[in-house]
C-alpha cells in the first residue's frame, strides 16, 4: 500500500461484511469520521484506490465510488495525476453529534375522559365500514385520485357535502361552492386571505372557542371579543369597523343557546349594508335531539354575504382533519385563486372514502345513531347530575349538542370559583372544564363545560359521583 | 278547521307521503316559504293543531312538533291561551334563495403530462400495498388513533421516520425531535411562529420555489431572495438581517447543484455565531443516482440550529399532503408548544399506514425501485433531447432527482426567451415550465425545467420529439 503520510488512521480502518450497510457506505463514513475527528486534515492525501482495496480486501470499484461520493460531498478533491486529497477550508467541520439514544417512542395519547367535549362515540363508529372504503379507494384508484390535487377538494366529496347540505341543513348550494379544508383554522385563514386584509377587524362571540380566535390573530386580523347575551351575538351592538363576524347561530360555543330569527336576519342586514362577511360555523348542527336541526343562516342569505363553515372532525372521529367551507357563488374565483396560492392543506387519502360515505348514505345513519344516543346520554348526564351534584350544580337539557354548561347553584357560587372547581375535578380524575375559560376577557359567568357524547352511562354516572364528592369535600 | 285570517295559504298547503323527507319536516318547510314569500305576514294567526293536523289527515303530533320547530327558529311566537302567531320583525326576511341547480360536478383534475415536475411514477406505486395497509390501520383501529391526537403526529410514524433519516440521510435524531406536518408550508409557518417574530429577514435561494416564498410571505416574515451562484446559496452573502436561511443543499432547486462542503461548514458557523436558523429543505434528497445521498446538513449541525424538512408527497404520491420537521433536542418542548397552539393539519387517516409502509420496509423498496427507474428515464430523456432538440437545447446528466434543466444553446437563445418558448411548448401539448420563472426578481438565467421521473420512455420520447419541433417552428 501506497502510505500516505499518516498511516495510522488507514490501518485502523476496519470494514465489517456483515452489517448490512454496503461496503462503499462504511467506507465513506470512515474516511468521513477520520475528517471530522481531526486525523485528517486537509491536504492529506488519501491512499490509492487499488491499494486501499487490496489493503481492506475489498474490490476497487468499492472505493472509487466512495472517493467519489466524498468529492461530492466535498469532503475530498482529486488532483488530476497526483491524486485525492482531504479538501482546504474544513477548519470549520464539526465533529459528528453523539447518535442520540432513540430512546423510547413519544408516548401514545392518552384516550378520552369524562368530560372531555372534544370526545364522540367511537365504539359506535362503523370502522370496518369505513376501512372497506378506504381499501376499496385506494387499492385500484381512479385516476383523479394521482392526478395534481385540485386545491378546492376531491370532486365527489364536494358533491357529497353539497348534497349533505341541502338534506340537512336547508343550504341549496351548487359543488362549485364548496372548499375541501383541514377543518375550521384554515376555513378562517382563508377567508382572511381572500376577503379581509390584515389588521382588519374580525368580531367573535364572547365567551367563545379559543382556538378560533387564535387562528385569525395567526391571521393578522384584529380580533374583537363580543359579549353575547341570553340569545346570543346581537347584530346592533356590532362596531362600526368590523368587516366580519364568527357566529355560532345553530347553538352558541359553549353555552349552547340557538341565535334567534331576527338576529340572524338583524345580522345578514348587517352584513349586506355594510358590505362585511358573516362566517357561520355550524360545529354541531346536525346534533338536534329535538326537532329538526334549524335552517343555516347561509339559507336565508340573499346577498351573499354568509360564508358557512363545518368539519367533520367533531361528528366522525377526532384527528379526521376534514371540514368545509361553503361560499357564495359570486366568491368561486377568488376563493379557488385564494387555494391556489396558499396551497390546500387537507389530505387527499380520506376524501374518496369520506365522499362514498356521505354519498351511500352510511353518514346520515352514523348522524342519526349519534343523535338517539347522545340525547340518551344527555339525559342520563342530567339525571347523574341531579342526584350526585344537587346543591351544587344546575343544568338544564340542552336541545342539541355533545356537552352542556352546568352552572353553579348560589350557595355553591360563594364557596369557589369555577377555576377551583375545574381543579378539584381534574385532582378527582373528572376532566370539567371551567367555563370562564372560554372568555378572552374579565369572565361574566361561572359553571362546567361537560362533554356527555364519548362515554357510556356507567362512566358518566362514576364521573358525576366523583366530580360531586370532589367539590362537596 | 278554525281558520286563520287568510285562509288561502293553508288550503293550498300540501303534504306528500311519498317524499323521504318526513311529513313533519315537509309542515315546517312549507309553513316557512309562506313567510318567506310574504304569504303570512307578522301577527297572523296559525291554525289550531288540532284543526290543521285533520285538515291534512296528519297527526297531531307532527303538527305540534312542526310548531315547535318554528318556535325555536323564531318564524312563530305563541301566546299563552291565544294560540299561535307568526313573530314580529320579519319584515327584513329575504325570499328564499332559489334553488341553485347543482350542475355538473367540479371536473376532476386532469393527469399530469411530460414534463410536469411535481410527477412520480404512480403505476409503480405498490397501490393493493398501501389500501391494505389502511385498512388493516382502520378496521380495528388502535385506542390511540381514536384518542385526542398528539398534535405533533402519530407516535409509530415519528419512530419510523426517525430511523429512515438514519438510515437515508444520516440523521441521528430521537422520534420526538420528529413534527410530522402537512408538508413544507406548515413546516416553515410552525418554524416562523416559534422562533421568529413577524417581519423579521428569512433568505431564500434565486432562483428557487415559489411557494415557498409565499408561505414565509403569509407568516409575516420578510423575504430576501438571495442569488446562488454555480455552488449554490453563499453564506457569505447573507445580509447581517437574516434571521433564518431556507436552502436546498442536497440538489438546488430547481438548478439541480449539490452545496459543497465548505459551504454548507460556512452556513452552519453562521447560524451558530449569529443565533440564526438554517431551514434544510430536502425535497428529494433520497433520489440520488451514483453514489449514496449526501448525509444531511442536519447530520453536521452540532450547535442545533438546523432543522430539517422533508416531505412524502413528492416520493409517494401527490394529495398525500405529509411532511416532517426535523428540530434540534433543545427545540422539541417550544415545538410541541407552537403546535398546540397552532393546531396540527395533518390529518391521521394515512398515519399509521405510512408508519408501517417505512418501519417494515416497504418505503425504502419503493425508493430503490423508483430511483432505478428515475435514472433511466432521465437517460432517455438526454438521448430524446439530444435527437429532438439539437441546437436548441442543452442538457447535462444530473446525478440525482426528479427533473433537470435545459439550457438554451447560444443560437436558440437569441432567438427566443424561456417564457415564449415555453409557451409554444404548451401549444404543442407539452408543459415545459421556463426557467425564468422560478425567479422573484430580474431573471438572470434562461432555461426549461423538464420533468422526467412520471413519464414512460415512449411518452418521454414524444414529447421531446413535439417539443423541438414546436421550437423549431
Amino acid at each position: 500500500m501506497n502510505k500516505s503520510n499518516s498511516d495510522a488512521p488507514w490501518l485502523a480502518l476496519t470494514l465489517d461484511r456483515q452489517l448490512a450497510q454496503p461496503l462503499q457506505a462504511q467506507l465513506c463514513g470512515a474516511i468521513r469520521r477520520l475528517v471530522q475527528e481531526g486525523r485528517l486534515v486537509s491536504g492529506d492525501r488519501l491512499p490509492a484506490s487499488r491499494a486501499l482495496a487490496a489493503e481492506l480486501s475489498i474490490s476497487r470499484l468499492t472505493v472509487v465510488t466512495a472517493y467519489d461520493q466524498l468529492v461530492g460531498e466535498g469532503y475530498v478533491i482529486g488532483r488530476r495525476g497526483a491524486g485525492m486529497f482531504v479538501a482546504p477550508d474544513l477548519a470549520g467541520l464539526p465533529r459528528p453529534p453523539a447518535r442520540r439514544d432513540g430512546g423510547p417512542p413519544p408516548p401514545t395519547p392518552a384516550p378520552f375522559r369524562p368530560f372531555d367535549t372534544g370526545a364522540a362515540d367511537l365504539a359506535g363508529f362503523p370502522h370496518r365500514l369505513w376501512a372497506r372504503l378506504l381499501e376499496q379507494a385506494w387499492r385500484d384508484p381512479e385516476p383523479g385520485l394521482l392526478a395534481p390535487p385540485d386545491p378546492l377538494g376531491w370532486s365527489p366529496l364536494r358533491v357529497a357535502i353539497a348534497q349533505h347540505l341541502s338534506d340537512w341543513r336547508g343550504i341549496a348550494c351548487a359543488p362549485a361552492q364548496v372548499i375541501v379544508t383541514s377543518g375550521l383554522g384554515e376555513s378562517v385563514a382563508l377567508v382572511a386571505a381572500a376577503l379581509l386584509s390584515p389588521g382588519q377587524s374580525v368580531a367573535v362571540e364572547e365567551p367563545g372557542h379559543g382556538p378560533l380566535r387564535r387562528a385569525l390573530a395567526a391571521a393578522g386580523l384584529g380580533v374583537v371579543s363580543q359579549r353575547v347575551d341570553a340569545e346570543g351575538l346581537d347584530p346592533e351592538a356590532l362596531g362600526s369597523e368590523t368587516r366580519a363576524v364568527v357566529v355560532t347561530p345553530s347553538r352558541h360555543f359553549p353555552l349552547g343557546m340557538t341565535l334567534p330569527l331576527a338576529r340572524r336576519l338583524g345580522l345578514l342586514a348587517w352584513a349586506a349594508d355594510t358590505g362585511s362577511w358573516v362566517i357561520e360555523d355550524d360545529y354541531d348542527g346536525e346534533y338536534r335531539f329535538r326537532g329538526q336541526p334549524l335552517p343555516a343562516m347561509m339559507s336565508l342569505d340573499e346577498a351573499g354575504r354568509v360564508l358557512y363553515a363545518g368539519s367533520f372532525t367533531k361528528v366522525m372521529f377526532p384527528g379526521l382533519r376534514l371540514g368545509f367551507l361553503v361560499v357564495p357563488p359570486a366568491l368561486e374565483a377568488s376563493m379557488r385563486q385564494a387555494m391556489q396560492k396558499r396551497g390546500a392543506q387537507a389530505g387527499i387519502v380520506a376524501q374518496p372514502a369520506l365522499a362514498r360515505f356521505i354519498a351511500e348514505g352510511h353518514f346520515a345513519t352514523h348522524l342519526r345513531r349519534m343523535r338517539r344516543l347522545y340525547a340518551g346520554r344527555q339525559r342520563v348526564l342530567l339525571a347523574a347530575l341531579a342526584e350526585s351534584c344537587a346543591g351544587l350544580l344546575e343544568a338544564e337539557e340542552a336541545p342539541s349538542g355533545m356537552h352542556l354548561v352546568a352552572r353553579f347553584a348560589p350557595e355553591f357560587a360563594a364557596r369557589m370559583d369555577d377555576v377551583a372547581a375545574s381543579g378539584r375535578c381534574v385532582a378527582a380524575g373528572v376532566r370539567a372544564r371551567p367555563l370562564s375559560g372560554f372568555f378572552a376577557g374579565e369572565p361574566t359567568a361561572q359553571g362546567l363545560v361537560l362533554g356527555f357524547a364519548g362515554f357510556g352511562e356507567a362512566e358518566i354516572q362514576r364521573a358525576a359521583a366523583a366530580m360531586g364528592a370532589a367539590l362537596r369535600a
